[in-house]
C-alpha cells in the first residue's frame, strides 16, 4: 500500500502539483504546515487547494469546495496525511469521507503526534482506499521546521552569514558596509518573510539599531497569495538586559520577544514586546532553552542573523540546521574579522562538517546553502 | 567585412567547431596559442585540424593535409588570424593561398606583433576574400595567457586558494590536512597540466616538501591528444636561497626555475634546475620582474599555488588575473588562519574587487572562479 512502485506516472504528476500548491502557503501558514491537495476524477483535476492561513480552511477543505458534488468517487492527492483531530477547523479525514472520496494518496504520514496515522485510519475504516509514500522527500521538504518541532521539540534554525570570499565580515577597524550587494539583501528579505522568527543578539541590535522587519518593497517578487505580508516575530537574546525601548526595533508595532536570564521590570515597554526569562548558562541565556521555548510557542523556522559570537555559540551547541552564506566577490585581508567564533579547534577531525546543498548567483554575490551534517534538508524557499 | 551581422548561422557553427578543435591543444601547445581550423566546401567539412605542439603543423596546415586537392575553392574557418611569418614552420597564410582557398574567416586578428593583420593582408592581396570578428570572445578565451603576454609582456596568473567556507586555510596550530577532498585535488592537477608553469614560494616547498608535478593517474579524464603528458615548469621564489638540492622537488627530472635576488653558487644542482636573479624589492625578489622574466621566457599561463603571504603580495601588486577558490563544507573557526595576507585595509572602498565567473561542485567541495576586475577572462579548461 505504501510502496513507491504501486504509484503510476499520473499519480506522481498529481502529487507534484499538490506540492506546488502547498508552497504557495510558505509565507503565511505558520504555525501550521504547508499542505496542498488535488482532487482527480476520470484523469481530470476537478478541484485543488492549499492551506493559506492557520484557522482558515485546510488544503483538502479548499479543494473539496472547488470540486463540489463532483468530488464523489474522486481520488485525493494530499502532501500530508489528512488531519484526524478537531483544531480550529474540523478533521479533514472526516471531510473527505463525507464528500464521498474513493481513494486518498498522502505523500507522507503526519509526524504530529495528534495525527500520526490516525487520519489514514479514519479513511481506511470508512472503506476508502489509502496509500502513502509518494514524493515523500519533496513533501517533507515543504515543512522541515514543522516536522523538526514535532519530532524534536526544537525549531529548524537557518543561520545567515555574509562575508567576502576570503571569509571576512568586517575590516579590522570594524567597517563592514556594504559587503554584499542589493540583490543579496533582497534575498535576505525573502528568507525573513518565510521564517516564523528572526533571531539575533542584543549586540547586533545595539550596533546597527536594526529594525529586523520585512519590507514588502524589498522583496524580489510578489507574494503567492493576496494575504497581507506577515511579519516574523523578532526574537532578541539579551542576557544582560541592555536593550532600551527607544531603539528603532521598538518603533515598529510588531511582536518582539526578548530572552533574558532575569526580567528587569524597571522599564516601560510597548505592548507588543514580551520578555521571557530562561535558564542561565555561564552568565548568559541558555540557548537550547531559548529554542525549546520557541518551539513550545509553535515557532517552526528560525532565521538567525547574528554576529560571529552568537553564530559561533549556536554552532558549538549544534543548534543550527542550515547555513546560508552570502559571499561577495571581494578580498578583505588577513586581519579582517571572521565569520564564526567558537573555541579553538586543535585537530582537523574536529572541524564543523557541513554539506553544500546549493550555490546560486544573487546579483554580483553568491548564495551558498550548506546543511549541518545529519541535519534536515532546507525548507522550501523558491517559487 | 568584419561585422558580426555579415556572418551566417552556418559560419557560426563551423567556427564553433574550430574552437572546439582548438581546445584539444590546451595541454600541449605552449608557448604557442591554441588554434583550430575547419575547411568547408559546398556546406561540407572537407578537412579540420588543430595545433598540437610547437614546432609541428599549425591548425591550417593540419586541416589542409586532410582536405588535400579538395581544398581548392573552399572556405577556411580559423580561430586566429593565419600567421604571416617564418617561425619553426612556414607561414600559414602562404599555405592557404597555395592550396587555392577562396575565403578565410578568422575569429580574431592576432595581437602578436609579428602577425597583427599581416596574415590577413597576404590573403587579401592574393585576391582571397577575408573576414574576421566571428565568435571573437570565445576565440580570445582560448588563449588569454598568450594574448596577455603579447599585449602586456606579462603572463596570465591564476591563483589557487583552498579554504573552509569560513575562509580558513589551517587551524591556529597550523594543521591543514585535508581541507578539500580528492576530487578538488584532481581538479588542481588539471589546472596544473594546462599551465606553462606552477609558481610557489620557498616556504610552501620547505613546509610541504611538495613535488609540484602533474600526476597522470590523478587527472580526472584522459588527455585529448596522444601526446605525452607535458610537465609544467616548476617556478620557485626563493629570495633567501633557502632551498637545498635534497628536496623532493629535485628528485623529479623536469625543469625547475628558482628566482632569487642573488644566485648562490655554493651548491650543486641537478641539470634541470635553473637559477635566475631578478631585482630586489625590500629584501625580496621583485615579483613584477619575476613575471616579466617568465613572459620573456614565453610563459603564457602561470598557476600560482602559494601561501597567504605570497598570494597576498601578488594581490597587493595586482599581478593576479584570476582566483580559483576551492571551498570545503567545513567551519574552522575564528582564529584559524586566513587566505590572503596583504596590508590592513581601512576603508571598504579599498577591498580587492573581484567578479565571480563560475561556481561548480567538485566532489563535496565547491570551485569558485573569480576574476580580478578588469582582468581577462579565464582560459579554457574544460573538455
Amino acid at each position: 500500500m505504501s510502496s513507491q512502485s504501486a504509484f503510476t506516472e499520473h499519480d506522481k504528476l498529481y502529487m507534484a502539483r499538490a506540492i506546488e500548491l502547498a508552497k504557495k502557503g510558505r509565507f503565511t501558514t505558520t504555525p501550521n504546515p504547508n499542505v496542498g491537495c488535488v482532487l482527480v476524477k476520470d484523469n481530470q483535476i476537478i478541484g485543488e487547494g492549499f492551506h493559506q492561513l492557520a484557522g482558515q480552511g485546510h488544503a483538502e477543505v479548499n479543494a473539496l469546495a472547488v470540486a463540489g458534488e463532483k468530488a464523489k468517487g474522486a481520488t485525493a492527492y494530499v502532501t500530508l496525511e489528512p488531519c484526524s483531530h478537531y483544531g480550529r477547523t474540523p478533521p479533514c479525514a472526516e471531510g473527505l469521507k463525507a464528500a464521498g472520496i474513493k481513494k486518498v494518496i498522502a505523500a507522507m504520514v503526519d509526524t504530529n503526534p495528534q495525527v500520526a496515522g490516525k487520519g489514514l485510519k479514519i479513511l481506511s475504516d470508512a472503506g476508502i482506499e489509502v496509500a502513502h509514500g509518494l514524493l515523500e522527500q519533496e513533501a517533507r521538504a515543504l515543512n522541515f521546521g514543522f516536522f523538526k518541532r514535532m519530532e524534536q521539540g526544537l525549531p529548524y534554525v537557518t543561520c545567515k552569514l555574509a562575508a567576502s570570499i576570503d571569509g571576512k565580515t568586517a575590516l579590522k577597524n570594524g567597517k563592514s558596509k556594504w559587503i554584499t550587494g542589493p540583490a543579496a539583501r533582497k534575498d535576505v528579505q525573502l528568507y525573513r518573510a518565510q521564517s516564523c522568527a528572526i533571531l539575533t543578539g542584543a549586540d547586533t541590535v545595539l550596533v546597527d539599531n536594526a529594525k529586523l522587519n520585512v519590507r514588502a518593497s524589498e522583496l524580489p517578487y510578489s507574494l503567492p497569495t493576496n494575504l497581507p505580508l506577515r511579519q516574523p516575530v523578532r526574537v532578541i537574546i539579551d542576557s544582560q538586559n541592555r536593550l532600551t525601548p527607544d531603539l528603532a526595533l521598538f518603533k515598529i508595532a510588531h511582536p518582539v520577544i526578548i530572552f533574558t536570564t532575569k526580567v528587569d521590570n524597571s522599564m516601560q515597554w510597548p505592548h507588543f514586546v514580551k520578555h521571557i526569562a530562561v535558564r542561565e548558562q555561564q552568565g548568559k541565556v541558555d540557548l537550547t532553552d531559548v529554542l525549546q521555548t520557541l518551539a513550545k510557542h509553535q515557532f517552526n523556522n528560525i532565521w538567525l542573523e547574528a554576529g560571529a559570537t552568537l553564530a559561533g555559540k549556536m554552532t558549538e551547541l549544534d543548534l543550527i540546521d542550515e547555513y546560508v552564506f552570502y559571499i561577495a566577490p571581494k578580498l578583505m585581508g588577513y586581519d579582517a574579522k571572521s565569520l564564526v567564533n567558537f573555541p579553538e579547534l586543535t585537530s582537523m577531525q574536529d572541524t564543523i562538517d557541513l554539506s553544500f546543498n546549493e550555490c546560486v548567483r544573487i546579483g554580483d554575490d553568491l548564495r551558498i546553502n550548506a546543511l549541518k551534517k545529519h541535519a534536515l534538508k532546507s525548507f522550501n524557499k523558491e517559487e
